[in-house]
């Protein structure tokens, strides 16, 4: 044994790995500016995000666009950012439609009797205070539902299932969230006197998954509510056992009309008013059902802490702007309006944190070809976070989308979406979802970032958007 | 490295074993029935008790006790019994004094304004339709509760926490469970205006945990409402934060009066109708908020399936005699009626299932002398199923207590409940809940264990009580 064994050890673990690294093509080694570690180490330590994430969920808790608990959010915001040494710290209002939950209530009536969990979608509309009783027409997909003729849902509620799978990067939610971003307005538009969909989620809960739907001008909003997961499946079991399924559904939401909402905005001056300001942040609003911890507490606290261990290491030349939008939940206003009041100004970069707060495994970018060497500075200080450097061009997020238009240069730091979808707008987003540890990560990611661009000697010029 | 390597591999794999080995009794060798093998293997494969928690959660749901839901539930078992081929099959009522759950709010109103998710307790009392707003005394056990003087909850809400911690054998319940039990009796007779709790249960989560309370007679029932855990840690926090918490609380349950509740029974009959009845079962009512489909749509499922199992595999002695008890949930009326129509008939064994869905890991008798043997030959016939014998005197279950108080013979199978009150009545005791692997690991237990018992040529005669 041991002369078969020790060749074979040597050769797998010794010999053989020398010719696989050898296809790869190994990178120039870059010198990490040393205060990065010095920032890294404090963000591992930090407890700055941690507070605030619990501060908003404690002192807050739910703060729906255009409620007066959005309101009271504001004024924890302006506090909560002057207390953290941000300067210029002000509240930029604007107005938005509000929509408010009502009454949310289904039993299946035949062939079998029995309640299912259900909230309604913004902006549904209402059925008649004591509810509808119709047919179920179930379609397991949203293809399924396309393939439905016009006019053949008349008299009908429509039953839009879906098959989420947990992904790392959330791409899941794009394609099988179509039940709720289009559903009701294909199914208004085939005729359905309403629609449930199953919740756009990877739980097995009974917490339903609210969100946003469009209904495009000119087709008349129906009421339109997401059954939980569990609730879902029960209903698709009941369906397939029995082809003439009634239910009974009450829904009453109403629009309450114009109401204010407000972007918080605060920063850290740079030494060169020339070089622009790099603009991050993340969204003060959230679903009235959970507290908003991970959607959107997390990104704010991210965010800020990350701006102000950054600011500590000393003086920066760019300005850094951390802004906690308001409206982003129902159709991003926040990110509109400011857009609208600060498109002249120069951004060097825009990113925003609004993915939970689990850690982050990959970056991408959109840089002018000047700033190249800035990402390969950002891969060399990140690669002891265990960030990956990504191939796709950097461009997401519903807040800072509008000045990414205008061709601002911008980062993606994708944080791990794995479970996201089993809490994302639902009651079971709070404080219990935030692991101390991973936002910590996060925190080292975005000081690290912020510390490398807003110090960086080359300039940032617009770019393509992403498409 | 070879040289010094493998003495130590033989002498602490080969050598050492052997005296550690020699210090316990070996017990004797028990040839076990062949049969049972026969009964194992048809278990490990079954499909039957899933497709009975999957007939019960999709076709009736929650069935709370007194309710037209718990009625078509009843309709529904007699005609599983059938089917299943039970012989004797049919409905033994009785009237219940039931409760209904009514709307159920509550807010912090200051020092912040936040919602809480909460459910009442059967049989709270109700606020009136606007609620009352309060101050809350906060108690973080209800040790603490105790020690409060009386009159000092006069005009006050209090809020008793616990701190439930997972245990295989659910011994945890028990204490901490004691918020719940007594604690609005205890609260009310200190003059509290309303008693809200942290959930019995060891989840993080939104869902509440309903169950029953009891007021003592001439102790005038208070508004009592179980906090989710999640809101209660919420509630904890700001009572950390301020001693001066307003609780806004809205609650309006109500009792109904008098309701048909009724147990269904079914049987095998065995060939010598002197050696006593085998009765075993679990419950057909469950808490509203679920589909009780581990409270205890599992523990008929589970029962039942096992006495067909054990029926099929050849002419038992005794006859099994499986009932789906009406009321456990709201004070345990099903097993009193059972007890008081049946006290006079020979039975020579109790049991229940009514400990969720996991697999079984332990069991424990209370078997008299002269069956003394059957217990060995059950410990040798469940050695491979993974079930150590336990050292405790059975007799749990609520079900099966009034028979077990007058001396039959009692078998506790012990589930595993580490993840039981995680979902323990809450929203989500839903079929998801339920895994069939260990569904079929508990039928091929409770086969076992019936088909050794009915076959036992020993008699079973009266037993002393567990205490």
């Amino acid at each position: 044994m041991y002369r078969t064994i020790l060749p074979f050890l040597l050769s797998s673990f010794l010999i053989l790995p020398s010719p696989a690294l050898a296809e790869h093509t190994l990178p120039s080694a870059i010198k990490v500016d040393s205060k990065v570690a010095v920032l890294c180490n404090k963000a591992m330590k930090d407890n700055v995000a941690w507070k605030i994430v619990e501060s908003v969920s404690t002192e807050v808790g739910p703060r729906p666009d255009g409620s007066e608990a959005e309101a009271r959010a504001r004024t924890w915001a302006v506090a909560k950012m002057k207390e953290l040494g941000f300067q210029n710290v002000h509240v930029e209002k604007y107005n938005i439609s509000a929509w408010q939950r009502g009454t949310e209530k289904a039993e299946v009536v035949s062939p079998y009797q029995q309640p299912l969990v259900l909230t309604a979608l913004e902006p549904s509309a209402a059925t008649p205070a004591d509810g509808i009783t119709l047919p179920v027409a179930y379609f397991q997909t949203f293809n399924d539902l396309q393939l439905a003729e016009d006019g053949s849902l008349k008299g009908k509620i429509a039953f839009v299932s879906n098959q989420m799978r947990p992904t790392q990067d959330g791409s899941s939610y794009g394609s099988q969230g179509m039940s709720r971003f289009v559903g009701p307005n294909l199914a208004a538009k085939k005729g359905a006197s309403a629609i449930v969909i199953k919740s756009i989620g990877t739980d097995h809960s009974r917490a339903p998954h609210t969100g946003h739907t469009k209904f495009e001008p000119g087709v008349i909003p129906i009421p339109a509510a997401a059954l939980s997961v569990v609730d879902a499946e029960n209903l698709e079991r009941i369906c397939k056992r029995d082809d003439k399924v009634m239910l009974h559904l009450t829904l009453t939401p109403k629009q309450i009309g114009e109401r204010e909402s407000g972007n918080v905005v605060g920063e850290f001056p740079g030494t060169d008013g020339s070089a622009g300001t790099i603009l991050v942040g993340g969204h003060l609003d959230s679903w009235d059902l959970g507290t908003g911890a991970i959607d959107d507490g997390a990104g704010m606290a991210i965010t800020a802490t990350a701006a102000k261990l950054a600011h500590e290491v000393g003086p920066h030349r760019r300005t850094i702007r951390v802004v906690w939008f308001g409206d982003e939940e129902t159709g991003g206003l926040g990110g509109d309006a400011y857009a609208k009041q600060h498109s002249a100004e120069m951004h060097a970069l825009a990113s925003e944190s609004d993915f939970g707060a689990d850690s982050i495994f990959k970056f991408n970018v959109n840089f002018p070809e000047s700033a190249k060497d800035v990402t390969n500075r950002i891969a060399a200080a990140l690669m002891p976070l265990g960030v990956v450097r990504g191939t796709d061009v950097a461009g997401d997020g519903t807040d800072v989308k509008p000045m990414l238009a205008l061709g601002v240069p911008a980062i993606d730091l994708n944080q791990d979406g794995t479970r996201y979808f089993d809490w994302h707008h639902t009651a079971e987003d709070t404080l219990d979802r935030v692991d101390i540890e991973q936002l910590r990560q996060n925190v080292a990611v975005w000081s690290t970032v912020l510390f490398i661009t807003a110090n960086a000697k080359e300039e940032f010029g617009k770019v393509k958007p992403k498409e």
